[in-house]
């Protein structure tokens, strides 16, 4: 059939899409692998990972008179149209295969060799001029490649993640500043605890994120410790005396990033400490994100039978047969993102733990669950950002009404009445009804004044002079 | 020494107190597995569970003819010693070891091996009267005995935890119709809904629980089959003909339980599935649970800044520094609990992996988490039974005001002046702070006699006419 | 602009594909959930969940008398067009949204209302002639259409995958059959234990298998319990009398499936225990399938360093460096499926514990788990089916040699010469090098005759006479 | 009664026995809270945490004014006791229970409080001279207490994890230099790869524990930063100005560890990111240590049907019927370990998501999680390391035969041959059972001299020059 053509390898003849630049390998890989229907296509930072890796290869093994200048020039070429978004549907894998990577890394292999046999004048699939195996793959295995590609594409996907975070953060500490002065009751255990202002619950809210910044970051800098070089199982067998590190600096110079080589490479081959501590990153965002959601739903809660303290801009009816009713919807669906992220850190752990001997073959579903979580908590913060947070209104009315009646104020009174007879004046008043100004003054145990001072907000707001 | 004894097995001789019932093969256990300092000896259960499948082995082996008659009486008479309670504390091992069961299996073996010596007028170690391998152990491995054994335990278990649901169950139904003319509003995704009553929630808890009676008990059913007979992987090597079914029989009459054969020894012998379930069971019990003290939680937040509709019994100070400060303390640690549960429902999943071809060695941290899920989850359930739910009050104004304030009662207009004009309301009344009911009246949208009727309570708990 | 239509709700005015079918509240959720990218579109059964909901409350509201005949026939005919796959592509809804469903519902109800709209010769929004919320979504609330819409997917998704794991177990029964013959080391803790047939084997992956489709089965039939009638929170506020269980009564005759109304509707309406203990079902699949999987890797290990009793169908060269090499690479898809489930079985179990007071508003991602779980798992099962099962073939020789050498034989001999003596043979044979055979006639302990029935293969598979 | 004393608090007076040096508080908890069974005292760094904040809280209070000298002085003496191991049997409390901790610092309040007092020559109770509220929780709230002495518990438990995995890392390594010249086939995907040493193999364990050395410390580091001076809710409400850094150096002082005040106190105050983290890094060192001993389990398989490189030490005899048979019971109990390792991960996890508004309630659960975890870790190194690897030896000549007859160490003859070659040489070597090395001379690819050369294992465990 003339739209396809012939390729072949270790398990005999297989046709293959005429203009496709993948190979005989891929078509195998699309045969077997029908599983998620998610594609290595959607993970462009997947895809430009692989470009480093084949980039830097190329350039070491030229660099070390493996491989002759045009053909590297070709090949760096090729790798730079894929670093630049270009024949990326030429990567239709499922996400998730058997195979360790192999699909994967050969799906590379195939097309940068086809494209780079195009720019030679060569038809495709004719791989005496330039073979996936010989060429493309020279000095490598899939079990140092595609580790490394994986890791090249969480650094990218991390730096994007982690700026997600920061403006997040930024939009609640704006929301720190312009609630500053809205007086509210704090709770602990759900109940009535002591005075606050909503503006330092935003700021708590900002100051809780960003720490995570730096958590995510320090947790990334694991994946700039790669394995190039090591080969099958990281005796570096066919690979070339000192193609290690020439390679992890190649892979520094190329990506920008500062890429070195692990110390013992067949430990690094088979280890997925750095993916299950980075995916524990994730989850501990996660975690964050879902505590901060619930409080907000908390806080908006009402309007007549809730907290209703605050007001989160409403996205949709809330309902279709309550009239009126707005729901809050936004932090509801990032609270959905974040079991989504718990669910995915546990499919790592059990991947990282079915590894076995020189190589964990785990690691595609083990890099697509982590992959999914960065996309899914970029876009849940994107969205709750920009959809929530920022359009949030505060109901100082009804936080500085809560204050004065509270009982929880008695609180401030412990250092000058004692823990007793404030636990007195409490008790009365929860069964009264009554305030706990009214009922300090009738009992005699402060002057109006003196109470006055120390129930002022300001003074209950940090620690006393 | 004088207060040892020595015994030998393949790997030699060890010294074991010289009162003890257990043997060398316990004792090295003893010093092999120091890990979680949690021991045999306080599942009772556990040891019931080993008690029932020797004594039943016992008499297959006496009616088949491989075990004289006074032998068996002997044993017989031991293991219903250990029945009722006795030499519990022979059970030294920790629950979480090495060796599939091997140490547990033994140690009944040498336990009900010495103890039947001591009847028969012998010194304990003089195997050739009565021997943990030959005689105890019979047609078994602990590959048969020991999962069997885990099986009976957790019958047993099952049993207790049903009750405590029930007790839990009835307490909550008592709390419905206690609170069956208290009005509230309901809430949805944290913002009122419409009118409901107090009674109708606590319903609920009691229906929701209920279910998993049901459901426990179902998954519990699996445990009734047992693959005495299996000996090393199923094959029934070295167990006379027609011993699994005997011994299922003779296990069926002296248990109570309705115990069979499973069809197929060589699957069930390495096959956890039954734990699967029965521990995805608990794990269910425990997200309603924790749902449930949740509410509660949220029901009796305030006093002043909360939604305040019921109160829970005081069982502590609630703080070290809020005087008057009342916590929920105990759905606070039933929650914990059931975090706990969930926990362990995970080991479980991990430990069922990790089954290899004709055994899953993970059978003891398996077993161990299944039943300290059940141990925990009795102990909350009889605490929150006793010590939070029968003393639970209602705030009937408070709840009733709520209803009176509420937006949400608008949804009840709906049918009469449709979805559009109620949503005109319910946005004027939020707006304007103002009540739906003079409202609808200001906007001519029914008589006021239609709407008394429309809102009537009785009328918003139920369908139409 | 010409190719827009407006559309107005609560929050205003929005625009509006003109051909859309779906109107403003689908518009607002496309552009508030850009979450996942996996949409309601992908999920078939879904939609026709959602279009059985749809017709059955239609025709319980005209047999009610609240919905004339013309409207009811208009929306009978578009539901069967849903059911039968049209106008899919009208759900492009993100599976993972906050709103507890409402956009679902609101989706659903506007495609059918538009729809309705064409048929009757009017303009799409003209929603007086036949509008989402007064006609489409009558009687009802998202509290009730969305969860019985998922519980009749899942039904239908339940009865798919059922049948794959049938046709799962026929394939490795026919194993089991093919290889009843192949004598072979059965092994316990990774231990040489004592023979068994690869068919016995293979038939235990099939009986272990097959106790699932019962199991998940028994658990699907919880979702025939549905909550129609319920409205907003259970108390049924808005429906007619009688709704429930006409409505229930309808949905059984449109379907097929036994659907019966829920006994408490205000517990049915938050309670998403059928969820919980049917993703653990799915879940305990997936600890199977992982186990088998995890077997079939180390039984095909080698082929010249490991077990090599079987070898798996050659899928795709195994590797880009190692030539010749052929990787188990469809058990190691299949694994990391299980992991994936696992994955999100967790989800449900948070999803399902974040329920609050009269709603759980996490369902979508609650039901998407699930759904991707099914999902994955029937194509899992036809991958290891089609690619693996019936390809694998046995290494009879090499089985059979591990028989003739192994020491775990002596474990035959217990019954005849005690376990102290075998114990002493098999220590010697480990340390020598020698077979058991040799040593057992070496030291006189039985005759070559004796010695030669009881080593007979065909008596060491089963009970002894 | 004469044995007890009666003690009254908010809710009224309670009997307490006499001698006891706890309290009220503490005799309601015990009443409350019989959950686990696992009770505070045993675990004395947790002891030690309480006293290390409640005598710089001391101190800080004496030096700011707020406490005489006497009495300072006194409760520094009691703390001292605390730290040296005395009275740790006066805290009964379970490990589980409600109320965010105010039970434990309440219990360490009001054992400090009397044992001052009789000191004093006071009776116990008489807490005008000293009181457990006002002079002990003098300028603090449980919320800054309990999670603080938390934090000083877990610096030390990482300590001596950390030191069993520094000696178990070594113990590895010792073995990777007695293995260094033990040639055997690596293996990838289960299927034979190339050759490498046995010594690389464990250099590899040893390489891989010891980056958890550097991750443990790491994430252990975040618990110096305290919230001392945040009260109830981080507002410092009723500590006195300056508290807050000036008690945190103390705490640096009195503890030796780096302890700061955290910069934010409101958000330090609920947030539980510093726990959920190391608790991952427990997850990933049991995800490490389970893989490990996997991999010990399988290299140990056989003696005749498995792998049987290596022997681990036997440890107690197999099996109650297959005699001679020695199980790897070791590395069996130490993957139970790491799956009640995630196990209660997830429980972390879990209790970190609930925590709502200016409190995490659930720390209780939450820090038994980690602190049970760290227990089982440090016994469950102790016994790998002593019971399992330093009596590993290696089976040489078994190794070194599974190299000479691999089809795999083709790879090495790639860039000599091309590795379209080498995949022929490859599959006739697998069909026809015959060794590379013939197939190569036969098809005259190489002379002797050069394939000797190439296939020298000097030359394959390394890149080639």
């Amino acid at each position: 059939m003339e739209n396809y053509r012939k390729e072949s390898d270790l398990l005999g003849e297989l046709s293959v899409p005429a203009n496709a630049y993948y190979g005989v390998q891929t078509q195998r890989a699309i045969e077997n692998f029908k599983i998620s229907g998610q594609l290595l296509s959607s993970y462009p930072e997947f895809i430009r990972g692989l470009a480093f890796v084949k980039k830097a290869a190329a350039k070491t093994n030229y660099e070390l008179g493996l491989l002759d200048e045009q053909l590297y020039n070709k090949i760096a070429e090729v790798c730079d149209e894929l670093l630049e978004g270009q024949l990326h549907d030429q990567f239709p894998i499922d996400m998730i295969q058997g195979g360790a990577g192999t699909s994967v890394n050969m799906n590379a292999n195939e097309v940068i060799a086809n494209r780079v046999l195009e720019k030679l004048g060569k038809p495709r699939g004719d791989y005496q001029y330039c073979s996936p195996n010989d060429h493309i793959n020279l000095s490598q295995s899939t079990n140092d490649a595609y580790p490394t590609a994986i890791k090249l594409a969480l650094i990218q996907m991390n730096q994007k993640l982690v700026e997600k975070v920061k403006t997040t953060v930024a939009a609640f500490r704006a929301k720190g500043t312009e609630f500053q002065d809205v007086l509210k009751m704090g709770r602990t255990q759900l109940q009535d605890a002591v005075p606050m202002t909503l503006g330092q619950e935003f700021e708590a809210f900002a100051a809780n994120l960003q720490e995570d910044i730096e958590k995510l970051n320090n947790n990334a800098k694991l994946f700039v410790e790669v394995n190039m070089g090591a080969t099958a199982i990281g005796t570096g067998l066919n690979a070339p005396l000192g193609y290690a590190n020439l390679c992890a600096k190649n892979l520094a110079q190329i990506t920008g990033f500062p890429i070195v080589s692990a110390p013992n490479l067949v430990e690094a081959t088979p280890d997925t400490g750095s993916y299950v501590i980075y995916s524990s990153a994730t989850k501990r965002l996660a975690v964050k994100l879902s505590k901060i959601c619930n409080d907000l739903r908390l806080l908006s809660s009402g309007p007549r039978a809730g907290f209703f303290e605050i007001n989160l801009p409403p996205m949709q009816p809330g309902s279709s047969i309550m009239p009126g009713k707005v729901n809050p919807v936004i932090p509801e669906v990032v609270n959905q993102v974040c079991y989504k992220v718990i669910g995915n850190d546990l499919t790592v752990t059990f991947a990282a733990e079915a590894g076995q001997l020189q190589l964990n073959v785990m690691e595609p579903v083990l890099s697509h669950a982590i992959m999914e979580n960065i996309h899914f908590l970029c876009n849940a913060l994107d969205t709750l950002r920009e959809k929530c947070i920022i359009g949030i209104t505060a109901n100082k009315e009804v936080c500085l009404n809560m204050v004065r009646n509270s009982i929880g104020i008695v609180t401030a009174l412990n250092p000058y009445i004692g823990y007793k007879n404030s636990t007195v004046i409490a008790k009365e008043a929860l069964e009264s009804g009554r305030s706990v100004y009214d009922l300090v003054l009738e009992h005699g145990l402060l002057t109006r004044e003196k109470l006055d001072d120390i129930l002022d907000p300001k003074n209950m707001l940090q620690p006393h002079k």
